[in-house]
């Protein structure tokens, strides 16, 4: 089941907020209802933000018709960059479709568009890959018989492929090597329960949830021996932006001598920023808290905080699994290694 | 608003589980109705069920038409103490109303049946007292313009009278030093959203709720700078058996140098048990955690953990606010001696 499909020179998305109820796909024929279905969480999880995002771009060049394609991809651009705001991957992506414009002036429309289509169409591929990357490595690190927790989703729905801390549990899984999958509900949004409920079930996978309040419980109780989440944004320290409740979680796992990982692809990284305390967390709105799958909950008067993120710091942090292999403390050296390995 | 009122030999028990939605009644004619709404939490919260076990029993005497009064209300009785098994008060109220029928064996039925309605009434009483004693004790310790955080339901729903965490908060707010309230809407069965929401909307009181997985941020954030929970059990070192939730925040407020306050009247002090690990934690059924008012959040296949609660270690809490005074570290000692000076 895939997140996102290109078929015909429609946009196809899953609807992610009717799952688990209903398998919905919205058809997007304007870049327009991209940018809607990224904004109203619709399809979510850093990497497929991204996918989404280069092919709401494409969508948007195919159909144009008026004489000024490139002005009129980097001004569609400019929307889908303020579509959301922490999540690193979509500027990512966004930046390799505007290279494409600007590296391919001399190119009659036509031909951009095919460029572009293809330029989105390799980040899909690309994102696969590196899922199933991610999974691998981090496989490979887990010990054997280990109950695993996770938070949010980060699986074939908020990726493209198996999944980054999700993607792990499932080849963990076929291994052999995962006897117990844990899960958090996730509120406001339960993409836990919905989400990572939905992909576990449908894989077979046998697996509890739990609300978020009970995570130190499991610590102390020793039902859980190990956590693997994503991210959305990792920086030059190794901060961790992740699902509200992230930081939370690795206190707690601190506190209680229990390894936490964070998995996400290098395109996760953003080596403009050092500390965490950088990272724009988006606030979104009190109603997502306020009610409970469209059930208001508390009386009128009542306000909210909505962070949709948090920020973990690298010291609470044992390792980041990524698509090019598992980086370990001191995280800003060897992040640094990487980089220039990898001459980002 | 009482939770719980006694007229014309009828329990009413406001029925929590329809807060904040619609105010309803349900009228007891029968003691095993009692049994049923505590069992299903449609009364709530340890000083509040022990009031309602009291009018439970008394209204078995009542009713009772057969000639062994005694026996009968003993077996009653042991119905009601396997209703919930964590809050201690429930056993403190029915080991009062087993003492009257003990000491008053030479009575007649009909007098005996008073005798228990009056107990009945001095354990309601009693109750409305301690929880002003604590508002006040509490409101004392409280620093000027104090932004605090909450967790459950711990007010006039949860006790008799302005309730205890949250009647400290109420009385906090009335002598101006609370700049703010924080509460979280407390997972699985939002006694947060829906009761303290409802009991702060009624008198008009500034509040703002977070989901369980935002305590940690916002304590990093500084937003909140004091924690005030309630208290289902307290053993004779101090540890505290509390809402699902309770023992992560106080791991998190520690982290974060966060005062953390528990309120509880003294017949919430288990001087049998020393330690917290001895205390029976409740487990409730997988349903109230897989769904939310009857709509199902995560697919067939999944199970969830319920604890209703956990156990903070004396080590984690700053103060425990009683009916008596505030106790302070080292609990051990300090708790020995209110013990010795109150003869218990």
């Amino acid at each position: 089941m895939n997140p996102i499909e290109w078929k015909n020179n429609i946009l196809y998305i899953l609807d992610q907020t009717k799952l688990p109820w209903k398998e919905d796909y919205i058809l997007c024929f304007k870049y327009q209802q991209v940018i809607d279905a990224i904004k109203k969480m619709k399809i979510r999880g850093a990497p497929a933000i991204g996918v989404a995002a280069a092919y709401g771009i494409t969508l948007a060049a195919i159909k144009y018709t008026g004489s000024n394609l490139a002005d009129y991809v980097h001004e569609v651009i400019g929307e889908f960059a303020v579509s959301r705001p922490t999540a690193v991957n979509l500027f990512f992506a966004i930046e390799r479709m505007a290279k494409v414009v600007n590296s391919n002036k001399n190119l009659s429309p036509s031909e951009l568009k095919i460029l572009l289509l293809e330029e989105a169409k390799k980040i899909e591929n690309e994102e696969r890959e590196k899922s199933i990357a991610i999974s691998n490595f981090g496989a490979e690190i887990l010990p054997d018989g280990v109950k695993v927790l996770t938070h949010c989703n980060t699986g074939s729905l908020a990726t493209i492929g198996p999944g980054t801390a999700l993607g792990i549990i499932k080849e963990g899984w076929k291994r052999g090597k995962i006897s117990h999958v844990y899960f958090t509900e996730t509120r406001p949004l339960l993409q836990g329960a919905r989400l990572t409920g939905w992909e576990l079930a449908k894989e077979n996978i046998p697996a509890t949830m739990i609300t978020d309040n009970m995570v130190g419980y499991v610590f102390s109780k020793k039902i859980v021996d190990l956590v693997i989440v994503g991210a959305d944004r990792i920086t030059l320290r190794g901060d961790v932006a992740n699902k509200i409740g992230t930081y939370s979680f690795a206190i707690l796992a601190k506190y209680h001598n229990i390894p936490f990982y964070v998995a996400a692809p290098i395109s996760t990284f953003d080596f403009n920023l050092e500390a965490g305390s950088e990272i724009p967390i988006e606030e979104r709105e009190q109603e997502e808290v306020l009610s409970f799958v469209n059930k208001r909950i508390t009386p009128e008067g009542i306000s909210a905080l909505n962070p949709a993120f948090d920020v973990t710091p690298a010291e609470l942090i044992s390792g980041i699994v990524t698509d090019k292999g598992v980086i370990y403390p001191p995280f800003k050296e060897n992040i640094q290694k990487l980089k220039e390995e990898l001459k980002l």
